[in-house]
């Protein structure tokens, strides 16, 4: 006898439960909930699923997620096409958009160098970097990778990669988040914000 | 622009999104992983759903959810045909189940009268089980309902619709959980089962 009393019920189960995060009692709460609503409803979530994965692309040039060849940043003429922001992922282009304080443009590298995870430069889009900086007209290239080790060495490692780079390379500033009491901050951020001072006033 | 630089991934969030527990990030998350899968994997998840949501209905005998006209508990010749579970839902039936200590038929009210909620006993299945238990060789009714007001109201309810009926009806027992400490357990919970105790040695 199928658990559930219903192999279709089963294989839906069986199907969102592979998702990540979801676990058997969460994913048979999903479809209990589809079962109860309207059939448009199941129809429209599978429909878009389908789509999206059929359909969706990466940019050809900066490799951020894109309905076509050339991604809605890139191919926006009010963007400011001599500075670049390298990120680790598209999430990250979500997060720096939603800040209002970037005009230029991306480079998603689709993660950063982790030996553990095996993950190596060959498989960033960091050789596509290289050539961006050399057949683009690019003044500033500013790393926002995540601030862990392995985005330390990516940093370095892409840093090496632009020797031959004639324009500025610039990591995000590391410190205190906005907001924060010091004494709930931990000592290696306090530290290195510390370190990388601001001048705020100077006779 | 849209917020993902990319409608499709868009509509995607939107309809994970509207699945309960679901917030826009987890959706995102989820998204994004479907996108790193293979096509499969999407098509998989978006075939089980519409099958599921099309092909599946309720038994005609007990309201559980099933493949064919009757469930597979209903249908099974091994299952004890005199003796009735009433619950509110079809998880209830599952978690029953997983104890493997009952062997009869159940009746899936789908749900508890709540005026709160706007529940009435017109939206549930007790007229159904009136009729079960009027036509069907029953010998007991067990009243597996949720311990809440509601559940209680419910199992008062249906007590006086069962008037009529000849044979035993019962209620699951409420009392202290399967290696609870007395501390930690509720008074209330605690009260009742002391009231309710069974009687372990009489000389």
């Amino acid at each position: 006898m199928a658990e559930y009393s219903s192999i279709l019920l089963e294989n839906a189960v069986d199907s969102l439960s592979r998702l990540p995060g979801i676990g058997k009692k969460t994913a048979l709460r999903l479809a209990l909930h589809l079962l109860g609503e309207e059939a448009t409803e199941t129809e429209q979530l599978a429909d878009s699923l389908l789509k999206m994965k059929r359909n969706i692309r990466l940019c050809e040039r900066c490799y951020n997620i894109s309905d076509t060849a050339v991604c809605s940043i890139c191919s926006n003429p009010r963007r400011d096409e001599n500075t670049l922001c390298v990120v680790a992922d598209m999430r990250d282009v979500l997060a720096i958009e939603r800040t209002a304080s970037f005009n230029g443009l991306y480079h998603v590298l689709g993660g950063v160098i982790s030996p553990i995870e095996g993950i190596s430069p060959n498989d960033l889009k960091i050789s596509q970097l290289v050539r961006r900086a050399q057949q683009e007209d690019i003044k500033e290239i500013i790393l926002a990778l995540p601030a862990t080790i392995e985005g330390d060495t990516t940093n370095f490692y892409i840093y090496r990669q632009l020797s031959d780079f004639k324009g500025k390379i610039s990591v995000i500033s590391k410190g205190i988040a906005v907001g924060d009491a010091l004494e709930y901050v931990d000592e290696v951020t306090l530290g290195r914000s510390i370190q990388n001072r601001t001048i705020f006033s100077q006779k």
